[in-house]
């Protein structure tokens, strides 16, 4: 199984623990993007991932690649030059002071990368899937052209085609999301998004729900789905659904529909070490999960347990491999040593 | 608006994270102080604070000067000399065990300080409020004796007058408390503290209330706020109200207590980063809102907020904005990512 | 009161905080291991404690000693040379995900050391207790050996010898460990374990019990006991009492059985910071309150006190003191900061 | 005395010691720029400095004005608002391996500010000295022109200018910074650089000197100087004489030449720990000095000192205080224990 | 062009800085041995660089391939299984403080391989040179037999063979080194090292030379590599040369003999951050310099420049880059900033 | 052998590295005095010593207790009590700037000490030797006369008495120093100090020597210890002999003087890492020489040796062994990598 990534990759400075930024003298580094976090996770499952990016061509190109690599992602389609890499600032809540995060992305290559720069046919080769998310077709006019020029190509080549909403505000209006991400729907197999991303870009609205009082409605995000593949014909939509009590605590579920189905994976209430990237190990798990075609209600158990796990490790990449999501999935919560 | 405020600011020294004292072989290094803390915060609010203290005419003076400066605190009133900076070691406990502080703060630059080292005529001009804690009383007889000429000049020039009781017993006895501070209550306007502060110093005892059980009589509180006020003639009484559940679990509430009216705020469950200085974020923040003519129960609120996210702050000052105080009074304890 | 421990002492390497193995470029360094940590306990309240090992003559083998002098443990007994010192890896689990230790302790000086290496008659001259673990008996056959040469060494010189059961799978196997610990059986007075160790080693399983949901049966812990006293002819039998909630919330508590009565201490639901080396404070704080001529009741309430306290410091060694551990035996969850 | 500097300040990055950029994954993190690096080196020997820039409105701005004013530099003039902070990462060199900067400045608040954002009136009332560096207008169109249009104003208001060449290639060609430079030395008053700017900018060159011999022609300097002046018409020129050994090793030297005389102050050879921001602290010391009325052969024994001594400090603001540039200056450089 | 490497990479740690083994909390955690430094060196110039070895499958296996893999080389021959990864503690000396090396390598999964663990048939296919040191037959009479067996499949297949002779005295004796290392010398082109090497395995001895006082006898290692090429008819031998004036100041250089001439690279005074690894980035360098027929004087003026440039960096890999290189052979040692 | 020591033994708190004092949020903690410098040293050497003095009953007079006792060194007679540690502040110069200390040690336990708080008659029974410096009686008058009680009661005992002479501006005057001391050497029989404190305490002056130029006059130390012997009858008279060349190199030796003749040792050119502890080194050093018989030209090689060495050791302690100084003395500076 092969799965290409499109999308952003950036370097992520955040200060240790849970000092606030510029607190002290030191920034943890590390590099991530949503895609990128995706790729990740897949090759850590130890299937194939590639991943699509451009960089600049210095010292923090270089260490983009020397990262990725080190994960066992393909990076061999990954464009040199341009200006600079994006960057983004963490800063991690704790208890009731939220997480922030300050974005520095503007102008990086990627956002000003044009088509020339990818060589989507290479890139497809032997490829099954091609996932990429709201984010890309956000950077720029270029990338959301781009993106649409490899969602034809991928389709073309009978790829399976599955896209994270993940909507930004400070990237773009809904307005714009909504025109530019209807169009790529026409290409996409499975959405994978939380409610409030649906709600943003598509304007469907979840009924029944509590969001801020942690409580969930099944059935509202079941009709929020079948509105979604009504409307645009996906052949799966997935959510991860959480319920923040606090920054530190959280509970953190997700649902696959398919075939009219609606499958909820089990809740799981979740102390948090890092939970920025959570969404894309949830994408990233999914997409493993279904192209390994494992059964839908496997699937959507499989990636909320492997998010769930996410949420205690530090950094966006999810580095949890599969004995340890299999044994959570098993049901034991029970963290004892394992020795 | 300008808040003075008058006291010692220490060395704070302690392992990071959960480490104990001297487990490992580097100490954090910060600056604080009841008084500094309280200054800081106003700051921070966006409001004039001169803080007035002595410090030796060293590296650890100057670093004291930067530190504060750097927090926008007027430090042009900071006398210079002297022996020493105070010092103090916080070992911050986890679960069952508890915090432990060692004070080593004797013979230091505040606490060997004269009346020549201050100007308070020129440190109250423009002045709106002055601001002390029990801690500086009992630094020294001259210290206690330089407090009252301050609240009596600060009086004189039309100033609020408000005191954090903060009873060190490490510093003085009770009785030699009670009659200081009795002494003292004649300038003040506002005071602050805990119930067990109020005890301790004022033999004022809560009713119906079990500290350790977390279970707060609301009652109490008004009925011992009620006795102090009949007692020194308050404008108004403001309890920081705490039920410690664990040194990781703590409840958090106040009240402020004005016009026989006794004002409560919600009760947050907070899971600790870092306690020390809660009680003075309390304070600062309160004094903002009430020089800010917040109505009580809005200022008790605003209080207990700022003070709540205090305890996921790394170190004794409240680095906390107005907008995140602001967004936890209306009710987001959901700590979800601002992006 | 002289304690002797015989055991392998290890270099324990882990990645701070909640960072996994090889996330980052440090390891903490210390030094730990099961029989080494009860000796640290025991010295630290006060009493006399001997380690017994074998370390080798380099710079690992002197940081050993220096590091074990300096919790004021006599290290005079311990023998020098061999190839290697046993090292282990710890990464510390967070909510969902487990805690992970890997073991490379093959070959180390104490695993290949002979009967000539240790004067057991100088050992035990004085000493009132000896305590080993079956770790010790489980690292070779010389080891086995050795082990029971100094069992009935001690048994000779009157002392009173405990064992923590400590099974370890990846040493050896149930089978070889019930032959080789039954027969040590034979001179140990106070077997100290868990329900697990007690069900791999001996073969008594737990009725009415379901670990993993944390209901604990007392009932059947205190069978366990009168089935493995009436079996071995212990003097007593002590099981530490753990209820897995998720790697960051545990229940803790622990029984002693001893002339036919079960004590049972109370449980406490600990945030943990690092469990490794929990069960060594709950068996050192076990034979300083025996030794001590503590009562039943009060000897496993100090035990379990000393060893939840233990679960908030990092590393192997229970670095906590008299003091801490009698507050809250007193009743003090309170955590409230201590100045 | 009170002195304007005008620029851009950033974001440094740099790995601690002699790592290479992301071979560890922590960055130490701090602040600096050309002017605001002459900024903090005025205030800390005690006069007045006020640096002006735009900084964007988010925690990055915030913590620069923190710093800054924590140095004693008044902020009050700084704008808020603008995309971004520039960013540049330092990789220090050791022995044969050159250290690197890599700038990712474009798009930074100051470069797309406005004449809007700055209120030069206010800025020069009651200031003595203007300092900008050759960076300010290589930024950007629109700096250029503010940079003019400041020097214009403070010439108005009798001030005294002084511009660091300081050309950086990676910011504009050597012709376009003829054209700008040579417009803007119109109001320049004492011009400072180093004899590579100036052969980049002006096309003058040195004369029997061998830069990388580190032997340095004083007669060329001086030749260099007076035709520099001839041309622009200076009160006087200075130039940092470097002697670049290695990485680790460099000699260092200055020159003022004022009134047709070349002073040149002693030669140091400097082991180095951080060298970025070392013309930067000449600058700083320099102004001062002449700000001062120092003569100028103590003048430039001032600037040569006290930028000798920044490279032993680490990050690009020189921290050091008068004493101890004044007992180099004495000829101390025996580096003994101040106790 | 490609080039494989056979031999052992272990866990390296060592205090930061100069600090002394255990005499802080903290280990940096790297991965390293003589043919995996070769390897990245060679990947790092942009050849193919495969390495093979076999690690353990657990965590410290997977962060070899993490680390590899990032750099470059391809780790798809790698075997997993076994015991342990060797581990070695390094402790870096400064000015007379010698550095020290205590290695933990036995029993590990290298060491106890077999030839069915490497398929050295696929291992050389497409591959243009084969090297190994004299570590890797040291470490066990399997992996003698092995190296022998991959040196013979290397030659049938038509690869250069190379060997850094590395004797290692606490792996074996002079006369096992010299019957193993005289054997498979057979089948070695290029054979690199240094004299005190070639005197304990070959017996071979420097005459004129006197290496305590680092003056060299060029002379002296031209007839040493002449004799060694007239014994065992290598196509070319390298030498290191090495002048130790203290911990922190070492002049370096290297003579290639071929074709009965002896081509000296300039000799370089280096001041040293970590030197651990830089006579592997010497072989590194000489490989890939060879294999790009450089003309012999150009190749070991590249491999002195490559392995001064690695004195400058920490731990054992060499990370600099071509250009890097070939600046410091063009003769600027001055260390100037690159901007 | 056993020697005493007695002194203060403090917290040192330095930045890492070369940063100056707060300038990042981290300090180093270690412990250190002079003696008990001393009685590292000759406990790392194998020899038993026992350190006196008083610390606090807190965790720094744990850790204090915890530290020495982890290096070998008898902590059986230090007095608890008190009311604190003291404390200094070091700051590292590099190259021109001067390393700085803070002293923050007044009121410290061991300076309010009284008589009654040691146990001579205890101390000494089986001690050979008796070691203090200038520093013990110039702490209080307590100790002035607590150090000569103690020298009466070593003379009494017969032991030998050494004292280093450590003259301390801040602590005393010239002539106070000189009235107290001179009294104390009727008992000392090997005074140890440098040029400095000699000229400081006694009056004293070298001819034919310019210490800042680091050109030492041999014929001149000789005739200062010459006219010390002269004056006070001592055994014997030690200096160690520093030549400043910058705070980052330094020239180093020695001279022991003894039955009329001058021993010199050879000199070192050192590059530093630490030098505070150094002179202590060198004390401790030719204290374990003298006492194990060595000759007096071996006693002053020896001792310049392992102060030599110290140089390059972080922080106080100089963990150095006998087999580094004795290859040292033997002539190998090279540095080379012990393997």
């Amino acid at each position: 199984m092969k799965v290409v990534t499109f999308g952003e990759i950036m370097l992520r400075l955040n200060p240790s623990g849970f000092f606030q930024l510029f607190q002290r003298g030191e920034l943890e580094a590390s590099f991530a993007g949503s895609e990128a976090n995706v790729a990740v996770s897949i090759a850590n499952y130890g299937a194939d991932a590639t991943f699509v990016t451009k960089v600049p061509d210095n010292a923090l190109g270089d260490a983009v690649i020397r990262e990725l690599r080190g994960y066992g992602v393909d990076t061999s389609q990954v464009a040199k030059g341009g200006k600079r890499l994006g960057i983004y600032f963490v800063e991690r809540g704790y208890s009731h002071r939220p997480s922030k995060v300050i974005y520095d992305r503007e102008n990086s290559a990627i956002a000003e990368s044009s088509l020339d720069d990818y060589n989507w046919d290479q890139v497809f080769s032997d490829a099954d899937w091609f996932h990429f998310s709201g984010i890309t077709p956000a950077l720029s006019k270029n990338l959301a052209e781009i993106c649409e020029f490899a969602c034809r190509a991928a389709k073309s080549k009978g790829l399976i085609v599955s896209c994270d909403l993940n909507y930004r505000a400070k990237l773009w209006s809904r307005s714009e999301a909504a025109k530019t991400m209807s169009k790529l729907m026409e290409y996409v197999d499975y959405l994978i998004g939380n409610e409030a991303d649906a709600s943003d870009v598509f304007g469907v609205s979840l009924r029944d729900s509590d969001v801020t009082s942690g409580e969930l409605s099944k059935e509202g995000y079941k009709i929020m789905a079948k509105e979604l593949t009504d409307r645009f014909g996906f052949v799966g939509v997935a959510f991860s659904l959480r319920g923040s009590i606090s920054a530190t605590i959280n509970d953190w579920s997700g649902m696959l529909y398919v075939d009219e189905q609606a499958h909820f994976a089990p809740k799981y209430r979740i102390h948090i070490v890092d939970r920025i990237g959570a969404g894309d190990s949830f994408a990233g798990a999914l997409i493993y999960a279904l192209a390994s075609s494992y059964a839908p209600q496997r699937a959507v158990c499989f990636a909320v347990a492997a998010s769930c796990l996410k949420h205690s490790i530090e950094h966006d990449f999810n580095r949890v491999g599969l004995l340890d999501i299999e044994r959570l999935m098993e049901g034991d919560k029970s963290g004892r040593v394992q020795r």
